[in-house]
C-alpha cells in the first residue's frame, strides 16, 4: 500500500509506555485505518481491508455450512418502529443517527447549499443502528405456516450508533458487522441455534484468529436490549482488559409479538414465533491487533493475515540481481502452488532494512531473505514474525519448511493467548482482595456474587468492573458475595472491558 | 427458499400483456426481493442476494486482477463538502438524505419517541449518494509523490440517492454498488484506467451475464458530474429500451483542484493529481431479468446463477425412493466434484409438477429428472431452461453432458441476446423516419446529430430519446442532424431508456 510508506519508518509507541498509543500507532501505521473528516467514523484502509476480508470470509463460509444464507435489508428504518419492542426502544433509540429531510437546495444567497426546508419527512428515519425491528417487519410477510421455517438469514452490513467517545475499530459511530437473524418454529430450536451460533464465532475466534475466548452467559443488566439471553464470548487483551468479541441473542416470542408475527403450527394453531439474532464486526480487528501484537508492530495469525510471506531480495551490486529474482520467483511459485498468499517485494527504492521493518510493523507472518551466497549455499534465511526466531533452510526443502511454520505460528500464538489469559483469570473472596486485583493484577477475576442487578451495579460504580460473564458449564460452589456478603451460588468473571 | 413457497406458484403476467408487470412478477415471485416498509428502498431476498454474491465476487476478482485493492469509507459526507467540486454539487446535492440530529428521547407526553432538538448537529451529513468528495479528501493525506501513486482502489457499499419514482433494482433509494476511485500522475495514466474498467465491465456483462454491450461515450449532457468523460456500456431490454449498465468516468483533475490533492512529480514540482471514478450496481441484477427472462419466469445464465442444476426425483409409490435417492445423490456428487453447484430436491411436501415450475420460475439453468424406470434404462431426462428444450441422457456421461450443456446454454443465451440487439439498432435519416421508428421499432437507434446539448435537449423533450453513447470507435460519416439538418460527422445511438 504505498499510501503508508511515508509514515511507516516512524516509531511506535512502546505498550508499556502508552498501551492506548501503542494501539493507535499500529493501526494507523500499520496501514488498517484512518481517522475521517465525520467525526467518529474511520476509513478502513486497503491493508485493514483486506484482513476483514479474510475474516469476513471465513465467517461467511462457517454461516453457510451451518445453512444459512445471506440478504439484505435497508439501512433507514422508520422512527415508530423502534418503540414497538419495549426494552429494545430503551437501548437502541438513543443516540442514532436521524434522517430529517430527503433534499438540498442553492442558498438564496449564492453561497453554498442548504437543507430545503419544503423537503421534510413526515417521519424520521433512523440509520439502523441494529436490524431486528426491519427485518421482523419483513419476517412478517415471509412467515405463515411451520413449513416457513426455520428462516436462517444472515446480513454484512453496516450500521451506525452515535458514540461520544470512539476508538479506530473498537468503538467507532458507523462500523461494518454481521447480523444473523432467525426465526423459529419451537423455544428449543431457537435456543439451539442461538448456542450453535456463539460456537461458530468460539471457533472462528480460537481456530482462525488464535484469540482464546471464554464462553458464557450475559447478566441481566449487560444484556440486549429486547433479548431474554446473551450469550457471548469475551477475550482477554494484553493489557488485561476484557473485550466483548460477539454475542448471540435468544430472543424468545418479543419480536414476533411486537411485530405480530405468528405461524400455523403442525397442530393448526397460530403460535408466536421463535428469534435468535448474532452478530460479530469490525471489532473483531481491534481485538486481534491488541491481542498479538509486539512493540515493533502488527502479528498476523497466518490463516487470516493478507499476506502470509514475504521474499526480501538482498542485492549486492547489480550483477547478483537476475540470479535472485529468478530464484524468488521460483520460490513465490511454490508456495502459490501449496496456497501460501507471498509477495515478492524486489522494489529499489528502498533498502532490505527498511523492509524488513515495514514487513514487522505489518505483521506478516513470515518473511524470506535471499541474496547471492545464499543462492550459492542453496539455502534462505527465514523470520517469524510471532517469536523474530531466524533460522536458515534449504531452498529445497523451503516450500514445505514454510507451510509447516506457518501452521507452527498459527498454533504458537494460539497457545501463548491461552497462557496469557489462563495465568490472568484469578479467584477473589473478598471484596479487599477484589478491590486490590484489579489494581494489581489485570485480568478476569473470578468471584461470588449475590445474582442481584443492584449490586452488580455498585461494582461497576466502586470499580469500573464490569461482570464480562457466567461462563458456560460454571461449576457450581456454594460462597458468599464479596460486596454484600449474601450467599451465591457460583462464581461469575469480573473484568475491566472495552 | 422456504419463504418463496407461498407465492411461487401464481401465475405470471406476460411479456405482451404488461411488460412492466411481467418484471415485477419475476422479481417478487422469484424470489429476488421485496418491497419494504421504507420509501424507494427494497429488501434483497436470499435469492436475490446469492445471485448479487455471484456477480460481485466475479467482478471483484476482475477488480484484483487489474491491481486494485478494497477499501472502505464513511457512509456520510459533511455537507460542505458536496460543494467543493462545483459541476458535482449540481449533480449530486439534490435528493439526498440529510441527518440532522444525533438523539431521539421519550416523547414528555410518554407515547413513543421523538427527535431531541438538543442534539441537533452543527452541520448537516449527507447519506453519500457517491463518495468522490470523502475520498478525495482522504487522498490529500495519502498522497504526497509521485512514489504514492498510482492509488488503485475500490469500496463496496451501500449509496442513498432520493429517487422518487422507484423500482426494483432499477432504480432504488439506497442500492448497493462498487466504487472504484483511482489517483494517477499523468492524464494518459487515468484515461487509460477509464478506458480499462470499462472493458471490465463489457467483459462481465458479455462473459458473464451474457449481456452483449455497446461501449461508448456519454455526450456533455448526461455525463456524470464533476467528469470531463463519461465512457459507459449499454445494453439492450427485451422491451427495446435501452439500460445503462455502467459507467466509468475520467474526472481530469477536477477533484484534485477541488480538495488541494497534489503531488511531487519526478521533475521536483507540485502537480494536481489526475482521477477516474467507475461503478456499477444492484441495478445489473434488474437489467439480468430484462434481458433474458420469458413468461415462464427468470432464466440466469449459468456462470453466475445461484444453482446450476436441481434434480427433481419422480417417485411412483415408496418403494421406488431408496434407488431414486441413491442414484440421485451418486449423480449429485458427480456433478459437485466437477465444481457444479446441485440440489437434489427430495421434498415431499410438493410434487415434481409443482418443482418443475418452481425451478423454471427461478431460472435454474438445467433440470434433471430421475425416476425408476429411468433407472432401469440408465437414462434420466434434462430439461434446459433457456430453450426449454428436452433430452434423455445416458447416466454414464451425464455429469459431462450437463458440464457441456452449461456451457451451451452459457453461449446461446448471449448469441441469442446479441442477435436481438443487432436486430434492433436501425438507421434513421430524417426526423420522420426518426420520429416513426421510436412507435413502431424499438431498440437503438443510429441518427446523426449536430453536437449541440440544445439539439440533444430538444430531441429529449420531444421524443422521449436520449442519445445513449457514442460508440467507440464510431465510423466518421458525413450526414446532416436529424432535427436542425446541420452538418455531422457520425452518427450517435439514441433509444428510450430505463
Amino acid at each position: 500500500m504505498s499510501e503508508n510508506k511515508k509514515i511507516s519508518n516512524k516509531e511506535i509507541t512502546s505498550r508499556e509506555e502508552d498501551y492506548s498509543q501503542w494501539y493507535n500507532d499500529l493501526v494507523l501505521k500499520g496501514g488498517l485505518a484512518d481517522y475521517s473528516a465525520v467525526r467518529g467514523c474511520m476509513v478502513i484502509k486497503p491493508y485493514g481491508y483486506a484482513l476483514w476480508e479474510n475474516m469476513r470470509d471465513q465467517l461467511d463460509r462457517m454461516f453457510k455450512e451451518t445453512g444459512h444464507v445471506n440478504a439484505y435489508f435497508p439501512l433507514f428504518i422508520p422512527k415508530s418502529f423502534l418503540s414497538k419492542e419495549a426494552a429494545h426502544v430503551e437501548g437502541f433509540a438513543k443516540e442514532c443517527a436521524v434522517v430529517t429531510h430527503y433534499r438540498l437546495k442553492n442558498n438564496e444567497a449564492g453561497d453554498g447549499i442548504i437543507v430545503d426546508p419544503d423537503a421534510k419527512l413526515e417521519e424520521e428515519l433512523i440509520v439502523r443502528p441494529t436490524s431486528e425491528t426491519i427485518i421482523w417487519n419483513t419476517y412478517k410477510d415471509w412467515i405463515q405456516s411451520y413449513r416457513d421455517l426455520p428462516l436462517l438469514i444472515n446480513q454484512w452490513a453496516n450500521v451506525v450508533r452515535w458514540e461520544m467517545r470512539t476508538r479506530l475499530f473498537l468503538r467507532t459511530a458507523e462500523f461494518l458487522w454481521q447480523e444473523g437473524h432467525t426465526a423459529h418454529a419451537t423455544k428449543e430450536e431457537a435456543v439451539e441455534e442461538t448456542e450453535r451460533m456463539l460456537e461458530v464465532y468460539a471457533r472462528f475466534l480460537e481456530e482462525y484468529m488464535a484469540v482464546p475466548v471464554v464462553k458464557g452467559v450475559k447478566t441481566a443488566n449487560e444484556r440486549f436490549a429486547g433479548a431474554e439471553d446473551t450469550y457471548c464470548i469475551e477475550a482477554l487483551m494484553q493489557d488485561g482488559k476484557a473485550l466483548q468479541a460477539g454475542t448471540s441473542h435468544f430472543l424468545g416470542q418479543n419480536f414476533a409479538k411486537a411485530f405480530e408475527v405468528q405461524f400455523l403450527n403442525k397442530e393448526n394453531k397460530q403460535e408466536y414465533v421463535w428469534a435468535t439474532s448474532w452478530g460479530v464486526s469490525t471489532r473483531l480487528v481491534g481485538a486481534l491487533v491488541m491481542a498479538h501484537s509486539d512493540d515493533r508492530g502488527l502479528v498476523l495469525p497466518p490463516r487470516i493475515a493478507p499476506l502470509q510471506v514475504v521474499i526480501v531480495p538482498i542485492y549486492k551490486g547489480n550483477e547478483s540481481k537476475p540470479g535472485i529474482d529468478a530464484k524468488a520467483k521460483e520460490i513465490a511459485a511454490q508456495l502459490k502452488s501449496k496456497g501460501i498468499s507471498v509477495k515478492f517485494d524486489d522494489n529499489d527504492n528502498t533498502r532490505p532494512g527498511w523492509k524488513f521493518s515495514e514487513y514487522e510493523l505489518k505483521g506478516v507472518p513470515v518473511r524470506i531473505a535471499l541474496g547471492a551466497r545464499d543462492i550459492e549455499n542453496n539455502v534462505a534465511e527465514i523470520v517469524r514474525r510471532d517469536s523474530l526466531e531466524k533460522s536458515v533452510v534449504s531452498l529445497e526443502q523451503i516450500a514445505d519448511t514454510v507451510k509447516d511454520l506457518l501452521e507452527a505460528i498459527q498454533k504458537n500464538m494460539f497457545d501463548k493467548a491461552l497462557n496469557y489469559r489462563n495465568e490472568h483469570i484469578t479467584k477473589a473472596n473478598s471484596w479487599e482482595e477484589f478491590v486490590q486485583l484489579l489494581d494489581t493484577k489485570a485480568g478476569f477475576i473470578s468471584a461470588h456474587w449475590d445474582g442481584d442487578s443492584a449490586t452488580e451495579e455498585k461494582i461497576k460504580e466502586e470499580t469500573k468492573a464490569t461482570i464480562r460473564c457466567i461462563p458456560l458449564n460454571n461449576p457450581q460452589e456454594e460462597g458468599t458475595c464479596i460486596l454484600t456478603g449474601k450467599p451465591s451460588s457460583q462464581r461469575v468473571l469480573f473484568a475491566r472491558a472495552y
